[in-house]
């Protein structure tokens, strides 16, 4: 048994202070996992974009002193009382979203929403609400999203954590602990993409690639990506995208209007992955008549409105959706992805644009800024 | 051979003249069929709301003179060129949605949206958009929806029209030419109703009553119907409406909030049937997280918009999509209906509330306007 179990943990962690500031590399203190609690040490985390988005926010959901990150994988280092599930010494990977496997809802086929724990953008354990960082000046930091990732050390809610095959490299694993999950399951779990179907991606960030590589898999022929930056058509490529919107390039016609002629009609999933309305409103506009669904995956601002044609979505028979986490159980569907990777079938390592130490994150921070990167993985063992 | 193949034919219609004003029932002269085409005999014609939708409207798509009316049953009189499918004496329904039968769209087991004569609010004829209709003073009267069914005679477009078994007596099938079948279809078809499954229905005239009939057709255990008008629980039971939510009992809660604590978590499946925007936000309220599906088949004003919170659609993962003729196929579809009527199992007999003389057709609409009449059946033979 560890040294360490039953005691606070003092380790390394950025703290985000200040909205849209530099991390702030730190001691803290991590205390010990609570009943149906788990403490980890993360092996590696990977920057996502509602990361930059939380980090950006002054007001809540921003929350500061606080502990950002939530794509990551580790092991176990100890777990709290009623733990049966895990051991010391697993390789794990937290989730953001609770997938409790005893709820209605866990156990019905159709649905990724626990119940038990329902999804909500918190800054605190799921169950009691309370936090398990604090600082050697005795300050509490806040959570993210019931992970935490930025930090050495951290604790997560059972229903938060599925157990990894080892054999993934953990620089690896870590992406399928939000993103590339989110955009593979969009196309698998969420839209159900057919063998020979028609793609239209709106939004080539790791997210949308995600989707494509998830298309490519169910076997979508034609992947069209679209995106104002004419660079992603290359990197697109890997991924199975075979046709390029830029809508910059039309001064005249829309991309719904390009890609309605460009499929005689519309294509059979469209997958919004920018995180705006109105992008939102052009997918379901190029999506077909009779069948085609829109699966909504980026995260517009809070009080955001979508607004449809009540004729459109009655005339047109077209379907409208939402996917959070890509509509997959993080304790049953991440292992298939895992496996996928494992038997070569999932593209992984082409997500990963960059490698760094923990401690130059905030470089992360500007390369995702900037652009620059898909995923950028920080080793924490330094 | 019919005497009367090749000429035109003389007879009675109910024209409307003037939005909202009583139809005059006049001598019109009604074409032969061109090619493709058929000219039918009616036989019985009822009332929907789509009718009183279109006479009531001064601008387009209302248009004076016309004939209304698009439910219907007839015989065929004869038949255009290059008519293989039907021929004279045929029992046969005239439909608004076209099934060519040909087009991809046909062709795909998931679309109800022919290509070939995508759906309009046409005032002619789908292929050659010219009329067929005359009356003795060289007026020309507008078509409605490709049917127009307040005449003895019509003509119709081999797209539109679908053969019956004729054991089903007229006065009952005319109901399966569009809103029972709409309201059945759309639980049946588009919503894929599963056994044991809750249902919540806003909105219980006919359509409605015929959402709660094929959720009863489908399994449903829990049908919620919801309406303003209490006396409509009593009609509801009849087709399977185990549970009653009047907006205007609640001072202090919405029907979704209402619905949501019934249901622990909202309907499996909702359907909105009245045609109001803020209704459809209601209805999407209370469909279940994870899976829930909401249906759209009121038909709202042309330039109504339908306004969602996206972070509702991306986070809880619900569906929603528009019916347009309960995503039936008429050819194939219809046929299964009408077993089921001949079997027992579909109810009709229960839908027609009145029925009378072609002549008496104004008497019709109004009793449809003040909400006495589910469906008024007209008898054309007078």
């Amino acid at each position: 048994m560890s040294i360490t179990v039953g005691k606070p943990i003092h380790c390394k962690a950025a703290v985000a202070r200040e909205a849209g500031k530099p991390l702030v590399i730190e001691e803290v203190i991590v205390a010990p996992p609570s009943v149906h609690e788990v403490r980890i040490k993360i092996l590696c985390t990977s920057l996502c974009h509602s990361d930059l988005t939380l980090w950006n926010l002054k007001e809540p959901p921003g929350y500061f002193p606080r502990i950002l990150g939530h794509e990551a994988v580790g092991i176990v280092e100890s777990v709290g009382e009623d733990v049966k599930e895990f051991a010391e010494g697993d390789f794990v990977m937290p989730v953001f979203l609770a997938n409790c496997g005893d709820c209605g809802d866990c156990k019905h086929r159709k649905s990724n929403q626990c119940s038990t724990l329902p999804f909500k953008l918190s800054n605190l354990m799921p169950r009691d609400e309370t936090g398990r960082f604090t600082n050697t000046k005795g300050e509490t930091l806040y959570h993210t999203l019931h992970v935490s990732s930025f930090t050495q050390y951290t604790v997560v809610d059972v229903a938060h954590l599925t157990k990894v095959d080892p054999q993934i490299p953990p620089n690896r694993a870590c992406l399928l602990s939000c993103g590339v999950s989110t955009g593979v399951g969009a196309a698998w779990r969420t839209a159900q993409v057919e063998e020979g179907s028609t793609v239209a991606i709106f939004g080539l960030g790791a997210i949308g690639l995600a989707v494509a590589e998830g298309a490519r898999l169910c076997g979508a022929t034609r992947i069209i990506g679209v995106d104002v930056n004419a660079s992603k058509f290359e990197i697109g490529k890997k991924f199975g995208v075979t046709d390029f919107v830029n809508p910059m390039d039309n001064a005249t016609k829309s991309a719904s209007e390009i890609i309605n002629e460009m499929t005689d009609g519309g294509a059979d999933y469209c997958f919004e992955c920018v995180g705006m309305a109105s992008l939102v409103e052009e997918a379901f506009a190029c999506c077909r008549k009779g069948w085609g669904k829109t699966v909504v995956l980026g995260v517009d601002r809070p009080m955001s409105k979508l607004s449809l044609s009540s004729h459109d979505v009655l005339q047109n028979g077209k379907i409208l959706t939402g996917s959070l986490f890509g509509g997959l159980k993080a304790k049953s569907d991440i292992s298939t992805l895992v496996k996928w990777y494992l038997d070569k079938k999932l593209q992984l390592d082409e997500f990963v644009t960059h490698e760094m130490k923990f401690e130059d994150i905030n470089k992360a921070f500007e390369l995702l800024l900037e652009g620059k990167s898909l995923r950028c993985v920080l080793w924490m063992n330094t």
